[in-house]
């Protein structure tokens, strides 16, 4: 007996004994497909200049084909470097007068506008930017926790689908296995409350999913599909947002396009 | 050996035998905690007046204690039998405005305009509008596909959270165990590309979590985090947009709070 997902679906003969990384039997009769989240324990904290395929294989060796590593920006900005120290700022007018109407510290507010190209929109203490990479973020994306001491900042990577791609090439390279790497941060939506993760760079994978199919009735239904950002989501959840030291996820049993020319501005819709 | 994730995650001792729903182990040194996205097949087509739960529980009748059972606005709208024909609607002179400036049928935006509570942004044939429950949709999340025929449009559940409650305690009370549902339904953002899953209604589940902790240095950071809509979202790409026909996942291994009391409005920002 096949159970046969279209689409994004795995197809499993559940008269095959079980592999590992699938489970598609739960009772006598329930058969079903499996996407799992695997939550990397060990992860090491990240230093600058760290080699963090390397890292991430030494924690996690066990790669299979079609896995996609979700890894938080958090690690990734770290391993680059991107450390910036407050004390080092000097704000511009414009920052002084960012922070003034924000009751932020001017020398933040001058980063914030160092990594963007406009701002969205100021509500409050929050500043909605495009950073410079495209994606509309507050704050830039500036981050001040897991950070050592209160005058640390930690940036955005220059370009998280470079650094994807890199992490992807070195874990397929030593491995022998096609996976796809996203890297994500904590967004969120205008209309809703609370963070929810998306993708602000991936490597191997096709970030939109167009549906050539029809529906089951045969009436066309083409809406495309943001596949990365629906991955990244519950990948940040299960990362959690404070200590939890658990910024990498594999995900398995997920079917997606490879594309290796996949971009963050594949997703984005410009102003 | 104990795996502990703090937080949003499970502790599983790796000397147990595995657990159905669990797989902590990939290769001989690695051990991690595992999400599992189960996805149901044989599920089938939908009526209205259908016993929703029942069938759910036909089709899938192994729940464990803190499953998430995450069913597709579709399936619930039909057996809520949230069915209309546009050829028994009548548009109004608003209706026929708002045809004019979308070049839409006058009767579809009657109904647009019914459902709604205000209109958010029209953006050429997009209509964004506040839906009476208060999330922002497009289209007040009317729908036209698996629908048997062209003049047949399915509306959003009057109440999602009271659906999902339905079900939620029609099964507790059948198996014993204790769960979450969520309804979702494709949403998405202003700022990206393609179609991401969001919750529209909950039952048995802390929509937002609020970490009280700190972070890995011991600074404070407390984002609040969006549990509902980050599981709605990977729940959304597995279930496909089209004709797959797999409109129910159940999530295994996933923490989160029990709230019998969890409503739409906890994670919705007002205008």
């Amino acid at each position: 007996m096949w159970i046969i997902g279209t689409g994004l679906l795995l197809v499993h003969d559940v008269n095959e004994p079980l592999k590992e990384g699938y489970m598609p039997r739960v009772g006598p009769n329930v058969h079903f497909c499996q996407v799992s989240f695997l939550i990397v324990p060990g992860v090491p904290a990240i230093k600058p200049g760290d080699d963090l395929a390397g890292i991430v294989l030494k924690t996690f060796p066990d790669f299979q084909d079609g896995d996609v590593l979700v890894i938080a920006q958090k690690i990734v900005s770290k391993a680059e470097g991107r450390l910036v120290r407050l004390s080092d700022i000097t704000p511009s007018e414009a920052a002084v007068a960012l922070a003034a109407n924000t009751g932020r510290d001017p020398r933040y507010c001058q980063l914030v506008l160092d990594e963007s190209t406009r701002i969205v929109e100021v509500k409050g203490k929050v500043i909605v930017v495009e950073h410079k990479t495209g994606t509309i973020c507050t704050s830039a994306g500036i981050d001040k926790s897991n950070l050592e001491d209160a005058d640390t900042l930690l940036l955005l990577p220059i370009n998280s689908d470079k650094s994807a791609e890199g992490i992807r090439v070195l874990i397929e390279s030593k491995t022998g296995k096609r996976i796809a790497v996203i890297v994500n941060d904590s967004g969120g939506s205008p209309y809703r409350q609370g963070a929810i993760g998306e993708a602000i760079g991936f490597s191997g994978i096709k970030a939109l999913y167009e549906s050539k199919t029809k529906d089951l009735f045969g009436n066309p239904c083409a809406p495309s599909v943001n596949v990365v950002d629906q991955l990244s989501a519950t990948a940040s959840l299960l990362m959690g947002e404070a200590g939890e030291g658990t910024p990498v996820i594999v995900i398995r049993g997920v079917s997606f396009q490879r594309d290796e020319n996949a971009k963050l501005r594949d997703i984005l819709i410009s102003a």
